[in-house]
C-alpha cells in the first residue's frame, strides 16, 4: 500500500470503481458553478485522535482524477495523530478537490479506524507474549485496505484469502474422518510452502493435531484454563492462535493463556471511522 | 436489492468480486479434504439482536457459485431477529457451502449491522416529524448494499451520488458569488427532474435560499435555538434538513428544532456489525 | 464533457472500446507502410453548416492512443461552423494520426449532428416559454455522449435514465391502482431529493395529478387544445411537458399550448451526421 | 446475430452495459409501485412500414434480466413490416417488461432504420450489377449490430475495421513512396488471406494499381465518365468500388459507372430509426 | 480445476477470453454453411501416448458457448492415454462444435503436453526421496492452468505467486545487508502462515540460513556433491530444494544430492503439447 | 508489437493481466527487505543463442509498474543472438526491477523461443518457393503475441482467427453439400474483401475447389506426388497450402510438391523458449 506496485495492481482498480460508484455521469453541483480550471488548495485536518493509515491511497484518489494535482503530507502511515491536527495538503484544480474529496476521505477514515482500534487492542496486549490477528471478516472488496490498516495499527495478519493458507476447520474435519486424516490430506493436496493450521475445540484435539504435525493450533472458544494447558502440552511444537469473539473489551482475558496470537475478527468488522475532513478551500496562484 | 434486475446489474459484479478476492485460485482447505460432490444443509442462526437485512445478497453468493444451490428463508429484510433464531437454510454441494460462508457472512453481517443502528436511531426520532437520512460516507463499493441497509432499517436515501442529486456547499458557493447565483447557476445547468439542496450555516444564508427558490435547505451544524428559527423563517417553502456529526448518542437533541430531515453518516460509516453465522452443516441425503 | 474528471470517469473506457473496436489487433495498413515514428500534422475541416459538439472526446481518442498528441482547437462545443471551416489542427505521429482518425471522426460527427438537429429545433421555439429536452430514446452505450450533445445544441436534459429520475407511466398507474396511489407509493419509495412526475393522457388524469401533489405532469399523445386547458388547470402547481412523436417537422404546432417543456426522442435517435474530415495530412519537422 | 455463440462472445457485453447505462442502481419507478412478481405479457407493435432486424437482440435484452422470459416471434430479420404489424409477444415478470423496454427498443430501432434505409438503396441499384456496401462510419461500439442490420437490409459489408482488411488511401500511398509501392508493403505485411484494397482518384492511379496487383481498387470521387473509363480499363482483373458521399438521393447517378460495388457511409451515420413500440402490457395467469 | 467453485472463479473469464480470441465477431465459415441449429456429435481422439489433463476445461469451453452441449468422458484428469484411444464425445449444436473446437484442444492439448513431460520426469525420480516442483516460469495468463497440469502429472506446486509465498534471491539478500538480516526482515514482515524460504548459493550461506531460521533453503546451482554436503549440515531443520536449469535430460543427476525436492522450469515452459484432434463429426437425431 | 498503438490497445491488458496473475496482492519478499525506493540497473543476457522477439513486450512490463523505468536495448526484434549476449539494460526503481522481472522474461523467453523455432524451420525452406505460416494453434490469451513472434522469425501469419478468413474444413463441406457449394456459400455470406479458402484431400476436390473459384486451396495430409499433382491442376489459378504435422524435423519433404505456403502448427504450441535472464543488479547513483 505504499510501494507503487501494489498500489498500480492492488489498488486502482478499486480506487476508481469507488469513484464511478460516486460520480457514475458527472458532479453536478461542481460542474454548475465551476465552468473551468481554477487552482485550488485544501488541507487535510484529524478531528478525533487516533493512528492514521490510508495516505497513499488518499492521494492515489486525487491523482487518477488529475495527474497533476500535488499531495503533501505531514505524517505517515501508522503515525499517532490529535485532534486538529494538521495532516496534509492537496492542492490542484479545485475541480477535482471537490470531486475527490468524499471517496478519499471514505477511504481514509475506514483504514485510520481500523488502524486506531488495532492499535488500542494492541496495546492492551503490552508486555505479553501475545500478538494480535486479523481475520478474513472484512468489508467486501476491501480486504487489500483493511488488511493494511491492521498491519498499520501494530496487528499482524493471517492468511489473505482461502487460496493463500490453509485451516482446517470442524467440518473439514468431519469431511476427512478425523483431525490426523485431515491433515494428511492437506499435506499432500497444498503446496509445501504452506503451513498447516488447525482449528481444535477440545485437549484431545489438540493432542491428536500436534502429534498429526500441525504447524498451528487454533484453540476455538476454549477456557483460558484449557488453553493454559494446551500451551503446555504443545510445547513449541507449534504456533498456538486463541480465537473466538476477541474485542477491545475482552481481549485483556486472553492474555495468561500464553498463546502465540489472538485473532479477532472486530478490527475489522466494527470498528467505527476515525473522523477526519478537508478544510479550507481556497484558490491559489498559479 | 430484492428484484431480480437490480441484483443482476448492481449486485452481481461486486458479488463476483468479492468472491473472487476471497478465493483467488481455489479453496486449499476445502479441496483437500472433499475430492468431489456431496449434497449438505447448514443453518442460518442469529446471535445478537437486531434488524436482518441483506438476505438476497446472501443467497446470490451462493448461487453464484452453484445454480443449484437451494436458500429458504424464515424471515425477510427488515424484520426483527433475535438471539438464537434460525433465520434460514442453505442446502447443496457442501463444498459449496464452505466456500461462500464468509462471503455471504460478511455482506450480511454488515447489511444488518447497518439496518440495526438505522432502526435505533429511527426508534429515537419516533412521535417527531423528522425523518432520518443516510449520507455518501458509505464504504467505497459497497453503496448499493449499505443505503438500501439503511432503508430496512426504516431510514431513508438522501442523493446516491454527486451525479444525481445537486447539493451546493459552501466551496459551490464561494465558487459562484454568492448562494442566489450558485442556485440560479444549478438551476440552469442541471436536469430540471432535480431538487436543488443548498447548505448554509446561518440564518441570513436560510433566508436568501429560501428566496432563490432552493428546493431543501440543509442547515449546517446549526444550533437548535437557530434551526427552530430557520424552519419558522422556511414556513414551508422548501425543505429542511438538519447534519453535522449526528449519531445514536446525539439524536433525540434534534427533534425540537422541527427539520423535516436529520442526516447522519454514522448510520454508514460507524454501525457495528450484526453477529450471525453458519452452523451444524451435515450431509443429507439426494 | 468537458471538465477532465468526467471525462477521465464517464467516457474514457467507451472510447478505448470504440478504439478496441476498430483495431481489434493492429492497423495493417498503417503499420504495412510505415514502420517508424514520422511527426505530422492534419485539419480538421468542416464540410457542412450546423453546431459542433465533442471536441474534448475528438481530441481524447488521439490522446488515449498517444498521450503526446497536440491538438488545437479554433472553436469551442456549442459554436455554430461553417462549409469549410478549419476547426482543429492534429499533431503527432502520424501512425496515430491515421488510427485514430475514424473513430474520433464518429464521435464528433454523430454528436455534432445532434447538437445541429436539437440547435434547429430549439430556434423553432424561439419566442416561447417552451423548452426542449431529450429522451432515454439514444444510442446503446451512447447517453453521455448524447445527451451533452443535447445540451450543447441549446436543448435540456430529461432524466439521465431509470435509477436517477421517477416517471409514472401508464403501466406503473396500473399497477398501483391510479394515479394518486402511484405517486403516493413513488414519494414513499424513492429519495426525497427527487421530484415525482407523471404520465397522463387526459384531462381528468391532469386534475388527480395536480391533486396528489406531482412536480411534473408529463401530457402523453394529448391535443393542443387539451394541453392548453391542462397547462391553466395546473395553474403553476407543477411543471408540464408535452411529449409524443415531436420532431423539427411538427415542434411549432406544440407552442400555443403553453407547456414548460416539450420532449423530442428524434434528437437523439434520428438526427443525421454533421459532416466534418481530416484533410491535408503532411509531415513537420520535430 | 442470430447464433448462439456470436451473441454470447460478441453482443452480450454491450448489450449488459446498455442495461446498465440505463439502470445505474434500480428502476425507482417501477420498483415503487411493484414491489414483487406478477407475470404480464406485452406486444411488440410496428409504427412504421420498413425492415425489421435485430429481434435476437432485442430479445436478449430480456433474458439477460431474466433468462425465463419468453419472447414469441412473428416475423425474422429482413423481413417486411408494415404500420400496426403485430410483430412479437413478450411474457415474463412485469418489472422485467418494463425495465427491458427502453434498452430492447433502443437496439431494435436503429438497428431496423439501417435495415430499412439500406432496403431502399439496395432497391434503386435493382437491374444493377452493383452491389451496396457499409463503411467503417459506424456508431462507436455499436458496429457489430450495424454492419449485420445492413446485411438484413440487402447490403453487403466491407471490412470489419482495421485490422481484418488492407486499404490503402492516399496518406498509405505517400508514405509508401506511391501505389506500387505501398502495394508492395502491403502484399509483404499482412496476411496472404488478405485482398489489397487501393483508393485512386485518377485514371493513372488506376493503371498504376491494377498493374502492381491489387484486388480492389476504390474510385473515390471520380466522374462516372471516369469511373467507365477505369472500369474498362481494369477489365476484369481487378473488383471495383465507387465512394464518396452516396447517399439515398444521390445512389442511381452511379449504376451507369458499372462498378462492381458502391460504399455509403449514410447506412450507418444517418439512417433514422424504424418507429416500433411495446403495447398493451397486461397481466397473464401463470 | 475439477470443483466447479474454482472453475467459476478462476477459470472461466480466461476461458471466455480466448474464445472472444478466436472468435472476435463471429465464425463466418460455419455460419456462412450452417444457418440453424443441427445436432452432432463428435469424438476426443488421442494421436500420441501420454498424461491427459484439463478435461473439465475442455468441457467448459464448449458450455461456455452453449449451455446444453453434453460431454461425456472415457477418462480422467491424470490417467495415462495411448494412440488412437477415443477420450470423449461432445454432443450438442454442430455450429458450437465446429466454433469451439480449436480453442478447446489449445487448452487441453497443452495441459496434457505439461502432465505428461511433468509425468516423465516423476518417472526418473521414482525411488528417490526427491519430489519434483514446478516454477513460475509459466506462460503469462495460463498459470492456473499450468500448475494444475503439474499435479496431474505427478509434480508438486511450489509457491502459486510473489503474494503468496517467501522465497529471498539474492537481491533480497542483498538489500537486507546479508542471510540473517533478510530472515528475520520476512518474519517480521510477511503473514505468520507463511515458511520463510531462502536461495543460497554456498555452503556458508546454507548455515546462515539455517541458523537464522529459515523453513526452506533452495539449493541454487550448487554441485551434487555440495549438495549432499549441504543436507547433511542442515540435518532436517529445513526442507531442501534443488534449482538450476533441471530438465528430462538431467534430473536424474539430482537424485544422489538427496535434497527433499526438486524445481524445474521447464515442466511449464518447454513442454510439446500432447496431440489430440475431434474427429467424426456427424449429426444425430433428437 | 512496435508500433505504441498495438501495444496499447491489443497488448497492455494482456500484459497488466499477467502481472496481477504473479502479484494479486504485493510482493511480500520485496517489500519485506526494500521498504522504499533506491534506483538500480539490470542487464538483460541471453543465455543460448537464438532469435530474439518480445522487446517491446518486456518493456511495456516495467513501463506499467512503473512509468519512469527505462529499458535501453542493443538489439531488435528478428535479430539473431547468441550465448551471452547483453542484450538490454532495465533501469529504475529496484523494487520494481524484482517485481516485474519474471512477468517481463516470461514474454520474452516464449516469443523469443517461437521466432527462433520459426527461423530454423524456415532456413529449411530456404531456396524453395515455399514459405512458412503459423496456424490457430496457439497459447489461449497470447495469440497476438505469438503470431508476431512467427513473422519475427521469418514466418507468415495465416488468418488471425475465425471472424477474419473463411476456411472451409470437411465439416463445412458436408454441412453445406458439397464443395462448390460451401465457395458459393461462403462468397454470398462473407464480406467481398475477403479470400475463400477450401480444405481438400483428394485430387478430386483440388479440381472442383479450382472451378468452384477458391483463392487458396489447402492440401491436407497429401502425399508429397499427390500435392505435385494438385500443384499442376491448379496452375496458378488459386494459391496451395501444404497441411498436417509439419515440424522442423518433417519440412524438409515438402519442398519437391512445389506448393505456394506449408502452414505448421508446432511453432507455437511446441517451440522450447530461449533462455533469457536478468543479471547483475546492482544500485546506481539517481
Amino acid at each position: 500500500m505504499t510501494d507503487p506496485v501494489t498500489m498500480a495492481l492492488s489498488a486502482d482498480d478499486l480506487i476508481k470503481a469507488a469513484l464511478k460508484e460516486d460520480i457514475s455521469t458527472e458532479d453536478i453541483s461542481t460542474n454548475a458553478v465551476m465552468r473551468g480550471y481554477k487552482k485550488g488548495t485544501v488541507q487535510l485536518i484529524c478531528k478525533q485522535e487516533g493512528v492514521i493509515c490510508g495516505l497513499e491511497v488518499f492521494a492515489r484518489v486525487f491523482k487518477i482524477l488529475d495527474g497533476n494535482t500535488q499531495i503533501e503530507f505531514y505524517v505517515k502511515d501508522g503515525d499517532k495523530v490529535s485532534k486538529t491536527q494538521h495532516i496534509a495538503n492537496v492542492t490542484g484544480d479545485i475541480r477535482v478537490l471537490l470531486q475527490g474529496e468524499r471517496t478519499a476521505l471514505n477511504f481514509l477514515q475506514r483504514m485510520s479506524g481500523i488502524a486506531t482500534y488495532t492499535s488500542e487492542v494492541v496495546s492492551l496486549l503490552a508486555g505479553s507474549k501475545t500478538k494480535l490477528l486479523d481475520t478474513r471478516k472484512t468489508t467486501p472488496n476491501m480486504r487489500v485496505f483493511e488488511k493494511y490498516a491492521v498491519r498499520c495499527g501494530g496487528g499482524h495478519n493471517h492468511r489473505f484469502n482461502l487460496s493463500d493458507g490453509v485451516l482446517l476447520k470442524d467440518n473439514h474435519i468431519g469431511a476427512a474422518g478425523g483431525i490426523t486424516e485431515a491433515i494428511k490430506a492437506a499435506k499432500e493436496y497444498s503446496s509445501f510452502v504452506r503451513k498447516i493450521e488447525v482449528e481444535v475445540e477440545t485437549l484431545d484435539g489438540v493432542r491428536e493435531a500436534v502429534e498429526a504435525g500441525a504447524d498451528i493450533i487454533m484453540l476455538d472458544n476454549m477456557s483460558v484454563e484449557d488453553m493454559k494447558k494446551a500451551v503446555k502440552m504443545i510445547g513449541g511444537r507449534a504456533l498456538t492462535e486463541c480465537s473466538g469473539n476477541v474485542t477491545r473489551e475482552s481481549v485483556k482475558n486472553v492474555i495468561s493463556a500464553g498463546v502465540d496470537y489472538v485473532s479477532s475478527g472486530a478490527l475489522t468488522h466494527s470498528a467505527p471511522i476515525l473522523d477526519l475532513s478537508l478544510k479550507n478551500l481556497h484558490p491559489v496562484e498559479e
